[in-house]
C-alpha cells in the first residue's frame, strides 16, 4: 500500500517511521524541499493548491491523509474525487475554524467556553459586554502554538487587540480560570471501532507545548470516562476515521473542550515508547481499515519538546530511560526541533529524572 | 551524521528506522536494487568488491558499519583507509570463519564444542575417530540459517556428507546434546562501556530461527552472569564496538558457545518493543560514541519470524499486544519476510497469545 501524506513535517515523518514496519510506502506533498520527511519518503514538491502537483501526488497512492490541519478544504475535495481520504473533510473544516469548531462542540453537547463571533470593533465591544473580562480574542483560522490570540483583561486592552487582529475573522472567548490543561488522543477505525489513550497533562509556555505528563497525574477514572464521552460524540458525529486529539481545560474536576486537532498530535508523542501501540501506528491502522492496536500506557512518561536548539546529544542520551527524537530540521529560535521522552515505571522516578533533564535544556524550558 | 551501511537487508532497514529519530542519515551499499532498505535511505547499487561502488559509498559518510557478516574482509580494509568502520574488522574475520571463531573462543577461555579442521576425506575420518559420532560437518565460511552443514550419525553418513561439502574448507564439530539454545546480545561503546540484554531462548526449524522467547524462561541470575562473562571476554579481546550476538547451547545448566554474529541479530528483534532501548538504537549509539541506552526488558516478549508468506494482516493485528514488522520483501518459500512480536507483562499471557498466533501461521511453524 502506498500512503499519500499532505504535509512533510515531523508528524508525517513519525507516521512514516511507524508505517514502514507495516509494509507501507509513503509519498508526501510539501512545498519545502527540506521538509523533515525528506529522505524517508518520495516527495512531490508543490503547494497545497497546485493542481498539477496534486494530480502527481494522487496518482498511484491508495489512500491520502494529512499531518497538519491547515490544508485547504478544496484540496481535500479535489483529492477525494480521485482517492480515499481520511479523516473526513468535515473534521478538517471544523479543525480549521475555531468558530465552526466551537459551534460544533456546542451542538454535540460537549461543554466549551462561552464564545461569540467578532467581525467588527462594534461586535467586539458588544461581545465583551456579554462575555465579560477577562476574555480572549482569537483569529478563527490558522492559529497555532499561541499565535493569533490576544488576552483582554480590561477596556484599555481593546484597542491594541483590535489593531493587531482586526483584519481577520475573529471570535471572542471567555477566559477560563482552569487548573490544568489535559488532552485526549482517540482513534476510530473505518468500522467504527474506537480506542482511547489515557488523558495526559500539558504544560505550555508562550502558547507552545513544552511538557506532557502521561498518563496525567492524579487521573481519576471519572475524568477519563468524561473525556472519552466527549470525544466519542465528536467521533460519531463526524463518522471520523483516524487519530483525533482534543484539548480540555480541567476546572474543578470537570472538563471543558478547548480545541481539537483532526490528526496525530504533539501531546501524543509519548505513545511511541510508553503506549503499547503508538498514535502514529494507530492512525495508519485506522485509515487502512485494520484492527486498532492497544492504547494502554506501559509505565509512565514525560515528553519534553526540544525547541530552538538541540541539547548536547551525549548529555541527553546519558540519562537513563531517555529517548530522543530529532526531526531533521535546522535550528531556529522557537522552532520545534525534536522531543525527548522519559519512560519509567514510577511517577516519582520520572519526576526526578525530569529535573535532571531540565539541567540540559534552556532555563525555564517549562 | 551520515552513516554508511554495508548491506541493505532487513537488519539495515531496522537500523535506519531506529536511527532517524537520532537525527542520522543513511546510505547503503547493496547489489540488489530491491533491497529492503530501498526508499529508507540513499542506495549505492554495487557489489561489495566493486572498488568504484565502494569509493562512491564511502565518499561523504562519517562512519561505516555492516548489517551482515559476509562482507569481504578486503572491503572493510579498503574502507578503513577512508572512514571509521565499526565493529572492528577482526570481529568480522572471526564471524566469517567457523574455524577462526572456535579457535578464538578457545583462546579466550570461552567453552565451545570440540572441533577439528577438515581439508580432506582422510582428515574427516581421522577427526571422526577423535571426536566420535554423532558429529557435525560444517563449511568454515558462508554458512547461515542451517545451510552448509551435515550431521554424521554413523560411518555410512561419511560418504554423502563428503560429497555434498567436500569442495569447501570444513571443520568437524562434536554434536552437542543440548537442552536448549540461548543467545545473548551485548553492546560495547567506543569508550569500553558495555551493556547486556537478558538471555533469550531460541527455537529453530530446518536451521532457521522461528521463535525467540525473551527473557529466556526460567532464566537464573547465574546463567545470565555466566553468559555475560563469556561475551565480555570476546568484546574485550576484540576491542569491540557495536552490537555483538552470541549463541549458546545450555547443557545441564552450563553454557557452551556455538557461534557469534558481529552485528545486530534476529534473536534481538524483540528489543524494539520489549526492551527500554532496541538493539538497533544501541548499535548506533555505540558506533557513534554516544552513551548506551538501557537494555532491561519491559515485560516479556515472544518474537516469531514470518517466513515464506505473510499472514493476513487483520488477523495478526487483531490480536492484542501484537506488533508486526514487514521487511518489504517479495514472498518466496523459506524467505524471512518479517517478524511479529508479542509484548505482555506475564509469561502465561504471552504463551497463551502465542498459541493464538500459531493459528494464523503455517502449521508447525515452530
Amino acid at each position: 500500500m502506498n500512503i499519500g501524506i499532505l504535509g512533510g513535517g515531523q508528524l508525517g515523518r513519525m507516521i512514516a517511521l511507524a508505517g514502514y514496519p507495516l509494509g507501507l510506502r509513503f509519498r508526501f506533498l510539501d512545498p519545502d524541499p527540506n521538509a523533515p520527511m525528506k529522505r524517508l519518503a518520495e516527495q512531490v514538491i508543490g503547494g497545497y493548491s497546485d493542481v498539477e502537483a496534486l494530480r502527481k501526488f494522487a496518482d498511484g497512492v491508495d489512500l491520502v491523509t494529512w499531518e497538519f490541519e491547515n490544508v485547504p478544504l478544496e484540496t481535500v475535495h479535489f483529492l477525494e474525487q480521485r482517492v480515499a481520504v481520511y479523516p473526513p473533510a468535515a473534521a478538517l473544516e471544523a479543525g480549521q475554524d475555531r468558530l465552526i469548531e466551537k459551534t460544533f462542540f456546542k451542538t454535540q453537547g460537549v461543554p466549551t467556553t462561552a464564545f461569540l463571533p467578532v467581525e467588527s470593533l462594534f461586535d467586539l465591544e458588544d461581545a465583551l459586554l456579554r462575555i465579560g473580562f477577562p476574555a480572549v480574542l482569537k483569529t478563527r483560522r490558522m492559529g497555532y502554538d499561541g499565535k493569533g490570540q490576544a488576552v483582554l483583561r480590561e477596556k484599555a486592552d481593546i484597542r491594541l487587540a483590535w489593531e493587531s487582529l482586526g483584519g481577520f475573522p475573529l471570535l471572542l472567548e471567555a477566559f477560563v480560570p482552569f487548573q490544568r490543561e489535559l488532552s485526549l488522543i482517540a482513534v476510530r477505525g473505518r468500522d467504527g471501532e474506537t480506542a482511547f489513550y489515557p488523558l495526559v497533562e500539558n504544560h505550555h509556555r508562550d502558547g507552545v507545548l513544552r511538557l506532557t505528563l502521561a498518563p496525567a497525574p492524579r487521573l481519576s477514572e471519572e475524568l477519563q470516562v468524561e473525556a472519552e464521552a466527549h470525544i466519542s460524540r465528536v467521533l460519531e458525529a463526524l463518522d471520523y476515521v483516524g487519530v483525533l486529539a482534543m484539548e480540555f481545560f480541567e476546572i474543578n474536576g470537570k472538563l471543558m473542550a478547548n480545541e481539537m486537532a483532526p490528526r496525530v498530535h504533539n501531546s501524543g508523542h509519548w505513545t511511541i515508547e510508553c503506549a503499547e501501540t503508538s498514535q502514529f501506528e494507530n492512525h495508519l491502522r485506522a485509515i487502512l481499515g485494520l484492527p486498532l492496536g492497544d492504547t494502554e500506557a506501559v509505565g509512565c512518561a514525560a515528553m519534553v519538546n526540544v525547541i530552538g536548539e538541540v541539547p548536547h546529544l551525549a548529555d541527553v542520551l546519558g540519562m537513563p530511560d531517555t529517548h530522543l527524537h530529532l526531526y531533521g530540521k535546522s535550528a531556529r529560535p522557537g522552532r520545534k526541533l525534536g522531543h525527548i521522552t522519559l519512560r519509567t515505571d514510577s511517577e516519582v522516578v520520572r519526576d526526578t529524572m525530569l529535573l535532571g533533564l531540565a539541567g540540559f535544556l534552556p532555563e525555564g524550558h517549562w
